[in-house]
């Protein structure tokens, strides 16, 4: 069942041990079945040299085990949240990739300083606020997901254009239109993490101007995009 | 004798180089035997990439060689002072790995600023008081022992809710249930600190509230933990 | 048609890959073959792991594609103005190395600190001002390409002696006698940024003296160099 | 002639690469064989992957070439200089190793924060003052060594226990027994320097105790020296 995608997911967890974004068991990608609504995810607590395509786990839209011998990811609630409430998203990546988590450790969105950025997301990477102590004692992987929505529909921000998030004193989740694209995110979520830092202590300057932002986001996405090759 | 447990401590040790932990001869990994009350650790001043599993040296529990053709590390009378006081602890790893020993030798424990540390440890990671100029001089490395374990005594500190100690001016100790833990700690505490100092650069930022510590630190950890598979 | 500067310039480009400056499919490199007046270039938006000698596109100094099957960079134009106004290098490297991109985000112009750089360059490696939102909506990348002629013009600096820039809220370009040369360059800024950011957070030191500035320059560089084998 | 001492040189050259302290044909390893009064040296300017041991290169203690198909490193005069002044030493290694010469940039020493910098140092790693016009004009790199053995003689330092110096806007030299001390030397002042600097921005911090410092210096060097195996 979901051979492809297993597969998948199995290549995207892998990726990021080779980019360097994970220790021992740390971190998962997943992704969706649009059509037959099932996720695939990392199974917990497995170290990444041991994993394998079989070991990944299915689970439906409501969280629960549909097939897998081993237990999904802890943070699977957080995954099948957003899967809900991003309908454009295909696949998730959460690490703690260390210049990620160092700014949502700081509780600081990432503002836009460059063209690196601008090529990556339409603004600032935002930060969550933090959840109550309710919130982390009942339903708290659930509740890091709806932190999440919650905050992108308030803030009218769109996931496509923003295809990431940093969870306070967590670290970040990345999506995108696959699997593999989720975890390209988290690797340019972690250079612009790095290069963000590092401006801040150069120079008191200010974000990239909006219609350089602008123009590299377009170049790169949408419609007119520029960049790359046609299909 | 002890055929297994030099191989694993052998092995444990090789890891430190794997993981950047190490330079030349520096650093050392150990594990004890509980029953026969033997400890096996590295000999002193052997280059890595000449170690081989009959280079360990086994000693007693009084610090004695029991067997051995080369001459256990200087650091020996810390770690048999370790494990005698410290009675769940199966390996202990030291190192100079860079961030740890940075904030070793800024003489500051590392505050929780994240879930990533309350994964690993319950609290702070402590950083001890220097020896006296008596203390150096005599019993320095056994010396350095009771000034980690008088911490840990006078502070209620229990090493398994925090597997490791800076040691002032010098750099981290760490341990665990055996010694391949004793060195994913190792790992551990290196990520946390260089994450740690560059949040305090970003923003004055207090640590993770107690009730997200408490969460994460319980949800890998004892009884009711959630993470990874059942046994 | 340029079967040998086509391989040059896709070696260039991998290059950049072994040398840790470029991600997916970030970054390009350029040579020129003067006598036709022909610049092959890296395509736009090609993994370097599926990237192949013939992959390199051929474009005239008016910018139009000559031969390839694929789309050329899209910083293209701002490669080709380039060959047009400086007149004597052959080949030219873009990437958003962390680093460089780093000063490029703050706006900072990087200063000569030592003489790491005065073996590279004859001064500080100037920042761009940024461009106007007119000069970003139309011909972007042309536009990109004048705001460095121009500020070498207005400032009387050579090419030759100040082997790279940075674009303001973007990254570096470098470039070289051949696309090689260009490379070894990127590599080379790359250093020297990081290196100059933290010479700033040890002390608040002063640029290199002049003196020993022209030294290594022109001990590396021109008619009287003492470095290297004579030819 | 000197085949031995021509291998060793060229492995130790090698060495600087495979510890990451150089790029392209950056600094230079070198060797004496004090009986004979003679330097082995690498070839200025020749690319590390094209290094062969056959191309180190033979120079008298007067600074002249007595065998080599190749021209020796334009820093020869400063090695020569050393060696002729500091008669303990066997190895002498260049590197403009980036965290080094951060601390030969800003012109300050490295103050001994803790251990790892006293198991190396037996105190602070000094940085020269700059040179004046006339003496990087004419004799530039013997003034350099001029330099080096002046501080060190003006502050009754003893390059046995002090193994390295920054030179001020330029970058390290280190030495030892032979060129592999050297070279192991020029990897730990890296490691000492990157941590130094980051020991400052963390706590407004002291050196270690003076007899901490001794204690560790003491038990890996000299006669008393408890570390590592008898010989």
């Amino acid at each position: 069942m979901l051979e492809k995608l297993k597969e998948d997911v199995y290549k995207a967890n892998m990726l990021l041990v080779k980019y360097g974004l994970v220790l021992f068991t740390w971190g998962n990608a997943s992704g969706i079945d649009r059509e037959r609504g099932l996720i695939v995810i990392k199974p917990s607590g497995v170290p990444y040299n041991k994993l394998t395509p079989e070991d990944m786990v299915v689970v439906g839209l409501d969280g629960n085990k549909i097939e897998g011998a081993l237990a999904p990811s802890v943070d699977t609630p957080t995954h099948v949240h957003l899967y809900k409430n991003f309908s454009s998203i295909g696949g998730i990546v959460h690490t703690h990739s260390p210049w990620a988590t160092v700014w949502a450790q700081a509780g600081r969105a990432i503002p836009p300083y460059g063209t690196t950025h601008a090529d990556f997301a339409s603004g600032a990477i935002p930060c969550t606020r933090g959840l109550s102590k309710p919130q982390v004692k009942t339903d708290y992987e659930l509740n890091t997901g709806r932190l999440i929505t919650q905050y992108f529909q308030d803030n009218g921000i769109s996931p496509q254009a923003i295809p990431g998030v940093l969870v306070f004193s967590h670290g970040p989740f990345t999506w995108g239109a696959n699997c593999y694209q989720a975890v390209e995110h988290a690797v340019i979520l972690e250079q612009i993490a790095m290069m963000a830092k590092n401006t801040e202590t150069l120079a008191n300057v200010a974000p990239i101007e909006p219609y350089l932002l602008d123009k590299h986001y377009t170049r790169k996405h949408g419609n007119h995009a520029a960049y790359g090759q046609k299909r």
